[in-house]
């Protein structure tokens, strides 16, 4: 078969992490199937981490997300957020994820997101009618996993401790680039000439 | 100059429709400022209608929207609905017009869109502090108006006959595309299994 990671593998970071790199059509060509049924919540939110940690790398915001089949746990789309390397006002992890899906039947499917959803991704999610959400930092943001189980969604908070770090040195490092993701250039605008319209909200 | 359209040229579908299809940066290579600065609101959104028209000839879902800059009235971003031609479960006219202007402050623009926008995109839009939304059809969609007004944001209803006529023609048509597009293709599944989950909210 000429898997370069076959079923028998150990699941180590460095193999979440490669899966995290590896375009989500060439797995199969790489990764065994037998392997990814063997993963479990934490595997998959560590995969969101590392998507996290290679937007972070690349200059961006760390956020990534994964969808997954429920049936099979073959990874389905994954992603993380373009602002900066795409030029984009909105392709968070969630979206970047989706858009890699492409058009599918999301009802029997998870999506692991390494952030709490914003407003607008938590819209997103439950109007695609995804079966289960979770999220893997509720320390850095949080607010719509209530929304989420109110219109059917089930979610699950399942905090990844890399993600954790990483959001939060971000955030140290990058306040501005992490309020524009948030709120928009006009927030970050209204922050420094003093307003208060750019509070987070 | 060399400009193919001059200050002085009269404002005629041909035209609108022209600036549809341009590159949003080759604009004013082609296209003088001064003609922009004579468009009133019905022009702009009748290119958001052409824009919706261009989609729907690709096969695609008939919404486009265009960002105009409130004191220049210079075009920063327009685009159609790209779920058929981009694969893509969301990527709606507002934020294609939104992809297309990249990391800009949006609260001296106003956004034109030929559909009323679903509640993905009002929070997007209010999240991104847009000024103003002006929409072109509320007899085939509308609801998240009031929503929007009651975040700060100034909205009008301007409808534009062809983007109505269009989307009433293409929603008869091609009824399955028009339900993915606004509740995914679950719902779609859902509806011919004789569901009621896929009814439209």
């Amino acid at each position: 078969m000429n898997l370069l990671i076959e079923e028998d593998a150990t699941v180590s970071d460095a193999v979440l992490k490669a899966i995290a790199h590896i375009p989500t059509r060439s797995l199969l060509a790489i990764v065994a199937q037998g392997f990814f049924e063997k993963l479990g919540d934490r595997d998959f939110m560590r995969i969101a981490a590392w998507l996290a940690q290679k937007s972070f790398d690349e200059g961006g915001c760390p956020i990534g997300a994964l969808i997954v089949d429920n049936a099979t746990q073959q990874i389905l789309g994954k992603g993380h957020n373009t602002l900066v390397q795409g030029n984009d006002p909105y392709n968070h992890g969630e979206t970047a994820a989706i858009r890699d899906a492409g058009r599918r039947d999301f009802s029997q499917t998870t999506i692991y997101t390494s952030l709490s959803p914003c407003d607008v991704c938590a819209a997103l999610l439950h109007m695609r009618q995804f079966d289960r959400v979770v999220v893997g930092d509720v320390t850095n943001a949080k607010g719509n996993e209530e929304l989420l189980r109110a219109k059917g969604v089930r979610v699950d908070i399942l905090e990844d401790s890399m993600a954790v770090a990483l959001y939060a040195k971000y955030r140290r490092e990058r306040p501005d680039l992490d309020m524009e993701d948030w709120k928009g250039v006009a927030a970050v605008r209204k922050c420094k000439e003093g307003g208060s319209e750019a509070e987070r909200s």
